[in-house]
């Protein structure tokens, strides 16, 4: 298959490449980096990179930043930054992509595990996580020619606990090869509207 | 307990109003009818209402609408309308209300059935109550002064078939007096965090 992923250079990204990169050609697209540059806050970049990648049978989406902090402090504003750079980006490459992806191809999004076990001052970002998983159960029913979607949503990731250290008590790290196994089944699987969760 | 209702003239608040007016103080606050007139979309408008409200036991917030159809003809400003007619303002009552809101009390917001049990168009819709879901429960663990946050999520109200022939197909429409009863277990009962489901 010949698969775009977005965000191939992130703690997520990576783990999808090393899943993937045996067995399907793989179109790496990054802010700064990869064979083609994005940025997903920018519809005219999300167009033109659809453009320059062609016809694909699956895509990845795997960005996403917000905003931590307690709810005492946050204000309308701060709370919507899960929404703007997390959740919009990335369904903004549905919304624009569906022409370019091949029958029965998918769409495979990326949220995370604050919105099912959360943590102190998550509210923005498990809203954020919220929106992408209601989004591919709703999405999936309407999708034209077979295209599936789903979303992964993995635990705080092995290859990025030094980033958060002291952030998530108790959260059991999820190995990096097991979050490249939930993307593999969202891709080369047949389910569809499903969060695929990594616990 | 004085319980400020907001959107308590539909067809969610009427339910609430009907569960709780016969043991409770209740201030009803709607777009253009009841105790204080409110635009949620308004954060002025919210202000005020808090100030004329004064000191509270628990909020309802039960208000909100989206747009409804197809992903192949959704574009991110339609996708958007979910979370800035539904989603935003409900979040902003809880982060402009919580210091009118007493010791151990509650604020409990609306979300809905279609972030797990989809119909045709609701991806947008679903997004909304995904993300109000994910608030409830990242904010819990913030909360001051033993606040409790809830969201209920009821399945199609049996006072709203009327408009939505034919849009719920198969879905078993759900008596008020749960609904009713799901805002008083999130009131006067002791959950935190959690999203009470109604189907």
């Amino acid at each position: 298959m010949r698969i775009l992923i977005i965000g191939a250079r992130g703690s997520v990204g990576r783990t999808v490449v090393n899943a993937l990169e045996d067995r399907h050609d793989l179109i790496r697209a990054g802010l700064a980096s990869g064979d083609i540059q994005v940025d997903l806050e920018n519809l005219d970049s999300i167009r033109n990179m659809y453009r320059n990648a062609g016809n694909i049978d699956a895509v990845v989406a795997a960005i996403g930043h917000g905003h931590f902090g307690p709810v005492e402090e946050m204000t309308g504003e701060l709370w919507m930054k899960g929404i703007l750079h997390k959740a919009l980006p990335q369904i903004n490459v549905v919304l624009e992509g569906i022409p370019w992806v091949s029958d029965r191809g998918s769409f495979t999004l990326t949220s995370g595990v604050l919105n099912r076990d959360p943590i102190a001052g998550c509210a923005s970002a498990a809203s954020a996580n919220g929106a992408i998983d209601g989004f591919v159960l709703g999405a999936a029913g309407d999708m034209p020619r077979g295209i599936r979607i789903n979303s992964v949503s993995p635990g705080l990731l092995e290859n990025s606990t030094d980033r958060y250290t002291g952030k998530f008590p108790g959260h059991e790290p999820v190995s990096s090869r097991r979050v490249g196994l939930a993307f593999t089944k969202s891709i080369e699987g047949v389910v569809t509207g499903q969060t695929i969760r990594i616990d």
